[in-house]
């Protein structure tokens, strides 16, 4: 990672992560663009190991993402090559061909089809990427996997990061303890339409592909999909979700399995930590923006009014101003063009209320208020006052550090 | 206007405006928020003038708005009244009742209905506007009424503007010369969905109202729908075109008018001339940025993509460091949804190619496409490759002025 200050949102340390059996991760510094730091994550998954993904909908996706797509269809994982500091996007024919030799070069050393190897790559888009530096570095990175190293690896896939990040749950399937763990990164270039950021889930449960996809599918609808940090969505935006199985539970067999709802919980909470670390670390973050939407037409019509809230650049410089312009919150939910009832709408800011009925609270007292806002970590409730749907999405301030980081990243 | 710096980008004076026959402006300071200058227009038009308007699509539109809605459809405007400092908006039935307190005030000085005065307001949304400050003063503004008072009405309508907005363009229709003449104000809070700002034009041709209206939608379709600053959409936008028919003119009688095509182009020349004005003071703003979309599916598709990069924040903020960062460039149009191809994709910035067949340009020289980047007026082409469609959008760079600028507006 970049040797910029921490965000001031970030955990107090890295969490406790266990071992997830069947998993063993190297890394190492490759000097594809960082100096003095490891940028390239390797992953090796015992034989049988189910996989599930969700890829950025740009339709400027890098070849990693074609790749992994392709990929997908087997429903095995038995690799994951990761790299920081160059995307590998908009790079033509020569990408692609950059990913096949990758791919091919894990493939050979763990002894699998080409097609159970996943990539992904991660930093400047439109530069050449020299595979050479990876596949010359992956026999050695081979006699270096063990299980646990989870912190490394999720500081060798960072870029713009400013902490690493991970996340686990344990849960019981059957009478067995499985564990979900996962590791991500990104901090700008976040935003709805997917995973909006490379993350890495991992769990020991037996898990069939197409009842993971599934999982991984709802997991990310209930969190990545709810976080922006400034709207702009990645060429490169990987979320995969691998089981290797080796918890011994008995294999899920679908929605109706008594257990798929606590799988299903474990993988959306593991992933909804992760998102909210992303946001956490968005790019010069100073306040972490919990925005909660009720009374919208229905759950779908919430989060895009909540997302055109924490989307909106007025809403977020007043939030770094520490200023409860609830006005711009109104601007930025009729922008939205989901129905909002003028004469029943309500905000609440940090629970007090400011407006409701459409209009101004009368002789509201600003102290708690402005109290609230100077806090780092803010709430803003917004009942639209049609129906029943809610959603919370979350988001940061904009701030000057958004600016200094964005300016001459490249330079 | 705030008595903030000018932004660099302005014209170097307000235009020599022209009088436009059948149209009296008055301004004053009511003291309805800014201190020493003033913050109320009032417009007198001649009897028979015709009246035609966009409004925002925002859902929580502001009660001024929605009287200039019901008022259109009778097609006659005799007064405009607009303030600036407070929006009016999200003011309850309060709000309303404020509107048809001033637009009484005003119809009973003028001898005219109160469907045809047309209002505005314009700055902090959620406090209540104090409508005596405007009706007790628009006895007094009536005696000041005169043609041409151009560039003080301009000044009078400015929130965070930093210079007046006027623009003017003559045309002869059947022999017979007319004049287009406008004002605008509007630096933040502007993006599409319609007029994006107030904007109010005048003419002394003669067109029939509902001629008028095609006009006026066609022009902001052509101007104010394709500029952007930060693509938040106001609870107040106002785009209103009045004809008052003295120029003598025989009145237009539709699209198969022979004067039709000159008309309107006088129209979207100066809405153009307007929106370029308002994006040029775009909050904080140090680059005026063209971007230009060619091989899109469709005119519609091209200005997606195009409106896709001048809103994304990484693309606005690398203008802003004088990065030439295409990369961003290429994440935008991926992250439009608009299909594009990755592999006939092509990026000139400054006229300079930097991308072509879905990769960089092998070797291309930095150093013009440094200087351009330099330069305060940046030309972005992109050329997607799938088919003939074809957009221009504008916009500015975000930079460190636009967060000074909002993060403390209210307080």
């Amino acid at each position: 990672m970049a040797a910029t200050k921490v965000s001031p949102l970030a955990p107090e340390r890295f969490p406790e992560m266990p071992v997830v059996y069947g998993v063993r991760l190297a890394t190492r510094a490759c000097g594809l663009r960082y100096v003095g730091r490891d940028d390239v994550l390797f992953v090796e998954m015992d034989e049988g190991t189910t996989v599930a993904g969700v890829f950025t909908r740009s339709t400027t996706a890098a070849p990693p993402v074609d790749w992994c797509r392709n990929a997908l269809a087997g429903g095995q994982g038995r690799a994951l090559v990761v790299n920081a500091g160059n995307a590998n996007a908009f790079t033509g024919e020569e990408g692609l061909r950059t990913v096949e030799r990758s791919v091919r070069a894990a493939a050979e050393l763990l002894d699998c089809r080409p097609s159970r190897v996943f990539v992904a790559s991660t930093g400047v888009i439109g530069e050449r990427l020299d595979d050479t530096k990876i596949t010359g570095a992956l026999s050695a990175m081979k006699n270096d996997l063990a299980p646990g190293n989870w912190e490394a690896a999720a500081r060798a896939i960072g870029t713009t990061d400013t902490f690493p990040k991970g996340a686990t749950r344990s849960v019981t399937l059957g009478g067995v303890e499985v564990t979900v763990a996962g590791i991500a990164k990104g901090s700008g270039m976040i935003a709805p339409n997917m995973a909006t950021m490379l993350a890495f889930v991992f769990t020991d449960a037996a898990v069939p592909a197409p009842i993971l996809q599934a999982v991984l599918e709802d997991a990310n609808e209930h969190s990545f999909n709810r976080t922006t940090v400034d709207g702009d969505t990645s060429t490169s935006d990987t979320l995969l979700l691998f089981a290797t199985g080796r918890a011994g539970n008995i294999p899920l067999i679908g929605p109706d399995d008594p257990d798929f709802d606590v799988f299903r919980a474990a993988v959306r909470e593991v992933c909804l930590d992760l998102a909210h670390q992303v946001v956490r670390d968005g790019e010069g973050a100073s306040k972490f923006v919990t925005i909660t939407v009720t009374g919208a037409e229905d759950s779908g019509a919430a989060k895009r009014i909540g997302l055109a809230v924490a989307d909106s650049p007025l809403v977020k410089t007043a939030i770094a101003g520490e200023d409860a312009n609830w006005g711009r919150i109104v601007m930025a939910v009729g922008k939205s063009g989901e129905e909002a009832s003028r004469e029943d709408m309500a905000i609440r800011i940090g629970g007090h209320a400011v407006a409701e009925q459409g209009s101004a609270v009368p002789g509201y007292d600003e102290g708690p208020i402005a109290a609230h806002m100077r806090g780092a970590e803010i709430d803003i409730a917004i009942d639209v006052g049609v129906g029943d749907g809610e959603a919370t999405v979350w988001t940061c301030d904009l701030t000057h550090g958004y600016i200094d980081i964005n300016a001459d990243y490249r330079t």
